[in-house]
C-alpha cells in the first residue's frame, strides 16, 4: 500500500444537464480525485478553497482516508467558482461562469510528511504549479501521474511539455493529444508522446463514451467505458477515473503494465459511479463488492 | 459450413485520399462483401454491372469460392459510377460523383440454387430490394443479416425498418442509428430497437475507429478497432467487415451470441486489411495465419 499525493483544483460549481441541475455543489479535480482514490488508498490533499466550502464535506473527507493538512482555507476567500452546461449529447459544455478567487494566487503547500508520498498526482491546474510541485517534493516520487486540460495546452503548450517530460504516467483526452501533437490520429498522437517523454511508463488516452486506450510505446491496451444507459453529470468524470486508478496502483504498489490495465478498468469503474449523480454524490455511494461485481461485468464485456 | 447469399451494389469508383488517388477501381457493397466473405466460407452473388467491369474481377471471384451465375452483365451498359475524396482525417468524405447507370434499374435475379443458401446478406441497397430479396426466397433462410446507410434513412424509413424487423442481424453505424431512432446515445438506441424487433438476434453498432458494440439484448460485447497507423482507404470497410463477419458464422455454423463475439474479431480484422491499401487490393493478399496473428493481437488488446 502506498500513499497518494493529490494537487489540485477546489471549486464550488453550478451545473446543468439534461437530467436536471444544481447550484453551489462541491467541485474541482482534487476533489472528484481525492474522493475516488480514497475508495483504494490514503491520499494526502493539497488545494485551496474560501471560507464559504462546506465544512461537511473536508469532514467526509476526513472521514474517508484524506489527510486535510494541506487543504488550506482562506478566511473570508472566496472559493474558486464554475458554473456550466452540458449539451444533449452530454459530450460537449458550454462554461458559463469561471471566477478564480483565492484560486488565482494558488501557492501549493506541501506539509513536510506529505514529501514521502510515493504516488503524486498533478490535477489539471497551471502547469507551471505542476512543475513548481514537483520541485518542492525534494526527492523524486516513485510514480507521477499527470493529467492537464486543452485551456494550458493553447495557452502554454512548453510548460504542458515540461510536465509529461517528468511524468510516469499522462493522463489525456483524445482531443486535446491531437491537439498537443497536431496529428490527426490519436495512435499517431501516442506513439510521438512517448518517443518524446522516456520518462513515460504509460500514456492514458481517453476516449468519453468511447472508453479509453493505454500503451507504454511497445504493449497496447483498449477498455471499452462502462455501458451506461444514463449519465446524470459528466463533471469530474475524468478526476474520477484517475483517481480509481491512481487508487489501485497504490493499494497494488504494481506498476506493470498489466497492472496499469487492471487499474484503467477500475478507474473507469469508479468513473461510472461519479457521472451517476450530481456532483461528487456519486462517489459517496459505492462499495467494495459493487466494484467486484463492475470488474466482472467489464470481463463480460470484452471477452470473445 | 454453410453458404452465403449476398445482393448488393457493384460500382467503379474515383477514390482520393490523405495517402493517394485511385481511378476506375472496383467498388460496390457486395464486391468488398463477397472478397472478404469468401476467405471463409462460399459466397452466392447477385449483383448487377456494365459490360465496362472488368472480367479480371469477375475471374478474381470465381478463383475465390464466389458463385458468380447472379452476377448480371447489361451488354453496352455502364457500371454504377462512385467519386469521393476523403478528409485528413478519414471519418468523413465528399462524394463528388454519383451515376447509378445499370444500378438504377437493378431487379435482382436469384438463380434457383441461391434460394437454398443458408445464410442471406442484404447489402447496402435500396431498402425495397432488399425486401423483394427476402420475398423472392421463398422459404426464409437461416440467417439475415442486413446493412443500410443514412441516405435510405432519410428517404424511406419505414422500409429500412422493415428489413431490420425481418432480419436476425443488423448492421449499422452508431451515427446511422441515431439518426434511425432519434435518441442521442448508442446504448439506449441499441435497445429500442431490439425492442421493436423481435427476431433480432444481434444487433452491431460500428464506431468507427472505437470499434463496435453488439448486444442481444442481454448480453453486451465491446471490441476495439485494429489499432491501425496507416489508413490507406476506408472505402469498404463496413462491407469488409460484414463479409469477415458472416463469412465467419458461415464457416462455424453457429449463431450463438458468443460465436457472434468472435465472428466480430473476425470482421474487424477483415476490415483492417481492407483498408490497408485501395479498393480490393488489401483483400487480395489476406491468408489464414495471417488471421491467425491478429486474432491473438486483439486478444492481447484487449485482456486485463
Amino acid at each position: 500500500m502506498k500513499k497518494i499525493l493529490v494537487v489540485g483544483s477546489v471549486g464550488i460549481d453550478d451545473i446543468e444537464t439534461p437530467k436536471g441541475k444544481v447550484e453551489r455543489v462541491p467541485g474541482g479535480s482534487a476533489v472528484y480525485f481525492s474522493l475516488a482514490a480514497s475508495m483504494f488508498a490514503p491520499v494526502n490533499f493539497v488545494g485551496v478553497a474560501g471560507s464559504d466550502f462546506p465544512q461537511e464535506i473536508i469532514d467526509l473527507m476526513q472521514k474517508r482516508n484524506i489527510d486535510t493538512k494541506g487543504f488550506e482555507i482562506i478566511e473570508d476567500g472566496k472559493t474558486f467558482r464554475w458554473s456550466g452546461r452540458y449539451h444533449d449529447d452530454m459530450d460537449n459544455r458550454d462554461s458559463l461562469l469561471t471566477e478564480l478567487n483565492v484560486f488565482e494566487n494558488f501557492d501549493p503547500k506541501l506539509p513536510e510528511e506529505y514529501k514521502e508520498s510515493e504516488i503524486l498526482f498533478l490535477a489539471n491546474i497551471r502547469p507551471d504549479l505542476q512543475l513548481k510541485v514537483l520541485e518542492k517534493m525534494g526527492k523524486r516520487p516513485e510514480l507521477v501521474i499527470s493529467d492537464t486540460m486543452n485551456f494550458w495546452i493553447h495557452s502554454d503548450p512548453v510548460k504542458v511539455a515540461n510536465v509529461v517530460r517528468r511524468s510516469d504516467i499522462f493522463i489525456i483526452n483524445d482531443s486535446e493529444l491531437l491537439l498537443m501533437t497536431g496529428e490527426n490520429n490519436f495512435l499517431s498522437a501516442a506513439d510521438r508522446i512517448l518517443e518524446e517523454c522516456s520518462l513515460l511508463k504509460a500514456l492514458i488516452v481517453k476516449l468519453g463514451k468511447y472508453g479509453l486506450y493505454a500503451t507504454d510505446g511497445k504493449e497496447e491496451f483498449f477498455l471499452p467505458a462502462f455501458p451506461l444507459r444514463q449519465v446524470v453529470d459528466p463533471t469530474g468524470a475524468g478526476d474520477s477515473m484517475a483517481g480509481g486508478f491512481a487508487g489501485y496502483l497504490a493499494k497494488t504498489d504494481d506498476f506493470s503494465f498489466d497492472n496499469i490495465r487492471k487499474a484503467c478498468v477500475y478507474g473507469s469503474i469508479t468513473a461510472s459511479y461519479s457521472v451517476n449523480d450530481f456532483s461528487i454524490e456519486g462517489l459517496k455511494e459505492f462499495d467494495a463488492d459493487d466494484i467486484h461485481l463492475e470488474f466482472e461485468t467489464f470481463k463480460n464485456l470484452t471477452k470473445f
